[in-house]
């Protein structure tokens, strides 16, 4: 079902947060950051939420980085003693943490023209592991970075899509992967078979069937994906024949 | 920060399918999880999203009910071809997939009843691990299954919700984390330096700060958790009178 997806860039994104964890807070960045990859043409493999723990952050982030091409990580990054992202970045990458130049410029500048303190906290934030890119934030000021193939934004969900908007440019692009929606009123248990057969006799796309359930009924929506406009149409066609065929019994 | 918890039963829940990964569907069932976890005295340490691939559920699933007391899953539980996680549970257990009796019989009865064909695509929805505990599906019938640990369960969010409703009784409990939440009107700029002295002084809670970014500046919501109500008004005392200091400024 996904071998056209295998010669695509790879990401994983993790989400650092207890506040994810405990539902205090309901994550935003995963999904756009899934839709941006797809209109990158850049396959999202995997997605892990942590805890605001080091070992737990330190951990994915090296199982994540090892695995697929690169890796963004949201939260943990302002200035407050839980935002321990930067240090645990700095532990799976055995890089000492210190403040970056650049950002410390950037933000005293910034806090003085707003006649803001550059308090202790603040320059929390210019920490980073040595050697580390700076991504910009064209929000709240207070930048990521990237460190190898890891890049590290923030959580509140206008700063983390302007440092993606910021990161992408920078990123590997792919073929987009095409799509096609095709509604379906019937429920997945009339369109299963059928389905597989077609899925079975079109290699070269990817046939998912995605579920509604309202009103006491379920309906489905039919989405073929590849990179490849004809081999699109050729599935649908026949998947539109499928349908047709249930219409008229 | 997390002390308080490490006597808690610890929970993980996996989220499959490529319709996450592509952003075409947003999650609902993770937060839903998270705040159920939460209410339930229960620890929520991570959570994954993977694709509709046998190898990614197999490794997350037995990453995980590996580390945790126990494992939810949602997705990949219906009747078409990309519907794969009863295979991959069957794998990650090595235990042999077949036609749960029980299962067979409920929806025999449910479709007999709504004068639909028992098709074999609706009959992929009885498949479970040998041995498999089913759990009742309140919405639509076709129910989802634990095995030892691990309690599978469906991704159309009302179904997940159900599911969890019938699963929650048999789960452990904790005693609830209890939480307090006092807003501030600073950044967290201003209040990270004194409320990381406070969380020093005060071992048995987590204090933690979740930022908003609106209207050009910041504000941030502090929230103190902990499963001992005199140690979070102890510390609350001690927030409370920082703000005060930063209001007379």
């Amino acid at each position: 079902m996904s071998k056209t997806r295998q010669t695509q860039a790879t990401a994983a994104m993790l989400a650092i947060g207890d506040e994810l964890l405990s539902g205090r807070t309901k994550d935003k960045n995963i999904g756009h950051f899934a839709e941006v990859m797809t209109l990158s043409g850049i396959d999202l493999k995997e997605v892990r939420i942590v805890a605001d723990e080091e070992d737990a952050i330190v951990e994915a982030i090296n199982a994540l980085r090892a695995r697929y091409d690169f890796v963004v990580t949201s939260g943990g990054i302002g200035p407050t003693h839980d935002d321990i992202t930067a240090d645990a970045v700095g532990t799976a990458f055995g890089l000492e943490v210190t403040e970056h130049p650049e950002a410390v410029e950037l933000l005293e500048t910034y806090y003085a023209g707003r006649d803001l303190d550059f308090t202790p906290a603040r320059r929390r934030m210019t920490r980073t592991p040595v050697g580390a890119t700076l991504i910009p934030n064209a929000v709240s000021k207070a930048p990521g970075f990237s460190v190898e193939n890891v890049h590290v934004m923030a959580g509140v969900p206008n700063v983390f899509q302007a440092m993606l908007d910021a990161l992408l440019p920078t990123l590997p692009a792919g073929a987009p992967l095409i799509s096609k929606a095709i509604p379906c009123p019937y429920g997945e248990g009339d369109i299963g078979d059928p389905l597989r057969d077609i899925a079975k006799r079109h290699d070269g796309v990817s046939i998912g069937s995605y579920p509604r359930f309202a009103e006491g009924r379920y309906s489905t929506e039919i989405i073929i994906r590849s990179r490849d406009e004809a081999a699109i149409e050729a599935a649908a066609t026949e998947v539109e024949a499928m349908l047709d065929s249930l219409a008229s019994r």
